[in-house]
């Protein structure tokens, strides 16, 4: 059973990242000058734009060449053709065009909208892709904070997807390292005893989630999120535990 | 812009509830006893499954008559046909049977497993379905909480459902009583003054996400969480604002 302890999600703003900043290293001079110390256990939940924009991948949008079928898919959906090409390049699998929407199968194996590609909280006429492998980033990043904290923590990388059955996106996890993204109850005793059978949460994303209430979708500044008082009971797992095998998905 | 704080979830522990029991005045004795303030603001995120036992939405199975149809989709996926009887009397429509999963439409329009019937936190041999109005529960709920408490609080009643793209079951909103479910961006600027014109956040959704990082899917007695600190800027909407309507909807 769980200790029974409050959990605290504080913000940490950071300036405004560009290419080639060094992620964990603004983290730990905006801790420095909040005066914030780090507890063992604390999760750092960072929105991807930040980390994609540090790693060069944002793109400027005037710069691509659309090709004829970027162009195609631009006119079906009243995109712009730059935005399908870069949308397109992110995908290893077009899944569906509907409602001015691009489902797909981004080369990361996330079936999202328009391959998560971002205009929001980009440069004007920018747009922002994944980090190509997030899990990489999350690794880099806590291994800065490891080095200077001395703490053990963990770093999930964020991002708001919409969802298939329910509307509105929600954040969800697109990397971690050092933290159990699938809470697994199978085996675990409910309230009367029973033994619960097929509870699997995907806690990564429940963290993500709870990060965006401090985190904001606009202006606010604050791509950093720190959780803090979480109990964790299953083993550290990947990212990639949160992706279906294509035959144990229901939907297509 | 959002004003920059800390939000904080904090676990509320409550006896084993029984049909007829009072949820909004187990709390408040629970708020007693662990002399816990409330604030103007707070968020009461609550377990379905105890409110659909208060209000006798629990079944013991040996008592159900299941129908040749339910006997059928029982050989089909191996459950129990009482269990399956439940979930066709919940349904509005069965969408899909597969892998020992039954999806279907339930009569308050969520589109999940199992018409979201849960043998987890029920007695032996029993099911809980969810509550037939959650809105209006959270709605009796609130009222009970501010004339006591004499303050403005929102509830929320949650359920852990599996989701059609992504593994991993999360907590989201089935009904909610004074909160803005769906926080609306567009027209809100980014960091670089780019307006928003997409992103619109199930926020009652990811708050139960976040609740459930407290809460608990097994023995953890806390069925009940408060949020404090969420600075709600959208009107306060219904929770039905997280069902698309058939056509908007791109997975079947």
């Amino acid at each position: 059973m769980r200790e029974i302890t409050r959990v605290e999600l504080i913000p940490l703003k950071l300036p405004i990242v560009a290419k080639d900043d060094n992620i964990g290293a603004l983290i730990i001079s905006s801790l420095q000058k909040e005066k914030l110390d780090i507890n063992e256990g604390d999760v750092f939940v960072i929105a991807h734009t930040i980390i994609s924009r540090a790693e060069g991948n944002e793109y400027f949008l005037p710069k691509l060449s659309p090709s004829p079928f970027a162009e195609y898919i631009a006119r079906k959906t009243g995109k712009d053709p730059a935005l399908v090409q870069l949308i397109i390049s992110e995908a290893s699998k077009i899944l569906k065009v509907k409602n001015n929407i691009i489902i797909t199968k981004t080369k990361h194996n996330w079936i999202c909208a328009n391959s998560a590609v971002d205009q929001s909280n980009a440069r004007p006429n920018g747009a922002v892709t994944l980090p190509d492998d997030s899990n990489k980033s999350a690794m880099e990043i806590n291994k800065t904070l490891t080095n200077f904290l001395k703490k053990d923590v963990s770093v999930i990388v964020s991002d708001t997807h919409g969802r298939a059955l329910r509307r509105g996106a929600i954040n969800v996890a697109v990397g971690s390292y050092n933290f159990p993204v699938i809470d697994d109850s199978r085996g675990r005793k409910d309230i009367f005893g029973y033994e619960l059978t097929s509870t699997i949460v995907a806690l990564a994303d429940e963290v993500c989630s709870a990060a965006e209430l401090v985190m904001g979708q606009a202006g606010e500044m604050i791509p950093v999120v720190i959780i803090r008082g979480i109990h964790f009971r299953s083993p550290v797992s990947g990212v990639e535990e949160l992706q279906f095998d294509d035959e144990r998905r229901l939907f297509r």
